[in-house]
């Protein structure tokens, strides 16, 4: 465990130094200005060190780190390989530009194409996931010469003009119109059915036939792509049913449409595959990444290109590109990240844990907590989505709730909190996220604070 | 000098090392996919290691980099200030995420408010400039209540798909229209005045002029904000007159319009200030960075904010974001920039080494030089617009020529290439930008370089 940290200077502190902690407060709260947040209204916790699952505020405090951060962190705080792979890089050649050919940006390269299905065998690096999927439209829209991309109801695929675009969370709203040549399409979510279904292959049947129906009256000839997350992240673990994504690769062959698989939040490793595509024996034309590739310890995001979208500009040029484009520092901690993968077997212990302690654990919690709707998930992604009540399954708060209405779900956070759980909460769910590297005990000491906050939710549901 | 250079796993290899270099090439023609290009028509130079302002590729040739990679470059290769801030960060703690407060990603905002201009005291961090400037947009669009930005012609602000719109040279044609609430407009460009002007004074009169005609024509109710390159980069190093920003400014003050300064390219040194606005006594609402931030070492850009902008979002939530916002590894390398800057002087040599050395040699140009219509510039970013004649103006090579068209420009990069020199052109200019670290006989080695390239330029001009 860590006893002490370490500031810029060299200078060791103790866990309690409030004139170390207040310095980084007034640094923050004078000078930073942060992501969605009314800027009056938020307190950003110090934060003083990290290792493996953990972190620890400027007072001591421990937090078992149930989000991995954004769902970025895949193998944990300051991880002794990727930490070394960036500081020999650093020592090496810190960077290069893109028109270049570099040794780790081609190695990182190959590495994705090994573990990506189908032909896709060209990568385009970008900065992060929302500038992956800005690229990837770019490409599905020169190489169709068509315009238009349909994307589902409750997804995020990131903050810049067309990435906001694509999303159907709130988070779109406030910027609306930014890409214009967007629809929003319902997928499969048997719990709430859009299409009133009761069983998973009839929410699979009908949420194929909506989606046909969409693309019939958008009109195929305009329709350059379809985005979906693989498994919908942040919008709520959605796991499609076995047959889902096939049909949607069907329905893009018939029509002409490129299948665009968003993979920034379940790729490497969040679910046991590279690439969650795998495990629906699917192949996508382009498949999106960031967060996972390399923990977020560099800012990386990148496409991974068919070989039919990337022959489309063997002889036309691919109209954009960034200055970091392959950033050297960052594909050295991605190549590490797939070193680490290999040795450290991450997919195998990812399927282990999530089948044989997470799945069973939250399974059982059916029985004892009134709130507890559905469990759902895969790997170490999962979601416990809370209702008032199991039978009317009202939400146990509205839809982006916030201030008083959003309580219940503030008051589970801070019983976490408390008993030293960083939790990743969203609307009515909990979602279970840790770093893939997180220990059997840890685990298992993480979801006993959970199921101990859940009395929480549980007071403000119907006792049956 | 570098003699030898590392792979990644440690082991050491001479120049001219084959199987390495074929290695590199194979994985990044089989895996890269490449910015702005058709993937079958480029062949990018494998690069083994990098200095100061010197890169080497696998045959060990020696190249002067004035170009700075892509003009981000700032303190050079393998500055060891930045690579040592890099690893100790690497090994203190690589990330956390934005929601959390952080030691150094407060310390580089409170460094950056301290000079910026005025009441710029706010930074929001992003991945790079792109994304910077889509933020920018977004702030000045909600605090406006309006959606229109005006930018100019002749001017580049990154490839997503707010950025791509901005932009006024062709890399926006293949993406149209993305963001369809852009106008454009024509900046100052004496040497081919769009307002047939004769003098500077003129020049920055009538392009203000120019510009309330657009304001008043495209509706100034309608308008967000303005965007401007402090001084346009990569269309032409294009350095407004005296007037110009100041009466920006004013128009924008006039009709309630938020003034962007995208200084991307030009902040933090190019032209031996932190923002080059501080040397045209003009104040923006928002200036957009990255590159020179931290010298492109990690991914990193940002939007330093105005209170009264800034204050807009202190109870209304600001709607965008993303993971890597504030990375405290790339806010490292940025602290590390402010204390090379200020110890070893780099504003002052930067003015210094534009004024004493630069400006004068390239002045003396003209007289031999037949194909150099124009130079222009400030500290270390300055541009030859070449030309066919000096009398009729026509540029040596056409507008956004490609091919065969293009072809006087690619000898000069040739000519430059096989003498030692890595430069940047641009339809039909050669632009200097090296690394603000560039030794001043480096320097003068370069020009003498450029020199003799531009006879190649002149066997394509008109004699006179």
């Amino acid at each position: 465990m860590v006893e002490s940290f370490t500031d810029r200077r060299g200078q060791v502190h103790s866990f309690g130094d409030a004139v170390e902690e207040q310095r980084v407060r007034a640094d923050d709260r004078g000078h930073v200005f942060h992501s969605w947040s009314a800027q009056a209204r938020i307190n950003p916790l110090p934060i003083a060190a990290g290792k493996s699952s953990t972190f620890w505020d400027y007072e001591g405090n421990a937090y078992l780190d149930f989000s991995s951060q954004l769902v970025n962190l895949n193998l944990g705080h300051q991880h002794p390989d990727l930490v070394r792979a960036i500081q020999e890089q650093a020592g090496r050649l810190t960077t290069i530009q893109p028109s270049m050919a570099n040794d780790v940006r081609g190695e990182l390269a190959r590495r994705i194409a090994e573990v990506a299905p189908g032909d896709l065998n060209k990568v385009f690096f970008t900065n992060g996931g929302a500038d992956a999927n800005e690229y990837a439209v770019r490409m599905a829209r020169q190489a169709t010469g068509r315009r238009k991309v349909l994307s589902m109801y409750r997804s995020y695929h990131g903050g810049t003009a067309t990435a906001i675009s694509l999303t159907g969370d709130p988070r779109r709203w406030a910027n609306e119109p930014s890409d214009s040549s967007v629809a929003h399409f319902f997928g499969p979510y048997l719990y709430r059915s859009a299409f009133h279904a009761t069983t998973q292959a009839e929410e699979s049947q009908r949420a194929l036939e909506h989606l046909e129906n969409v693309i019939l009256l958008e009109g195929a000839s305009t329709i350059a792509a379809i985005i979906i997350e693989t498994i919908v992240g942040t919008n709520g673990v959605l796991v499609p049913p076995p047959g889902y994504l096939p049909g949607v690769r069907m329905l893009c062959d018939k029509y002409g449409i490129i299948y665009i698989a968003d993979e920034v939040m379940v790729g490497f490793g969040r679910v046991g595959e590279w690439f969650a595509v795998n495990s629906f024996d699917v192949v996508p034309d382009l498949i999106t990444f960031a967060k996972g590739v390399n923990s977020g310890y560099v800012p990386l995001g990148g496409v991974v290109i068919s070989d039919r979208i990337s022959s489309f500009f063997d002889d036309v040029a691919f109209p954009g590109g960034l200055t970091y484009s392959g950033h050297p520092l960052a594909c050295a901690a991605g190549v590490a990240t797939f070193e680490v993968f290999e040795r450290d077997g991450i997919l195998e212990r990812v399927r282990d844990l999530g089948a044989r302690v997470i799945e069973p654990t939250i399974r059982g919690w059916m029985e004892k907590h009134a709130s507890l709707g559905e469990v759902r998930g895969s790997g170490l992604f999962w979601a416990l989505e809370l209702v008032r009540s199991t039978e009317t399954r009202e939400p146990l708060v509205p839809f982006n709730a916030a201030g008083t209405e959003a309580k219940p779900m503030a008051e589970i956070a801070s019983a976490c909190k408390a008993a030293g759980l960083w939790p990743f909460i969203h609307f009515n769910r909990v979602h279970i996220a840790p770093p893939l590297v997180i220990s059997e005990d840890e685990l298992r000491r993480g979801l006993d604070i959970i199921d101990e906050a859940l009395t929480v939710a549980d007071s403000f549901a119907v006792q049956e």
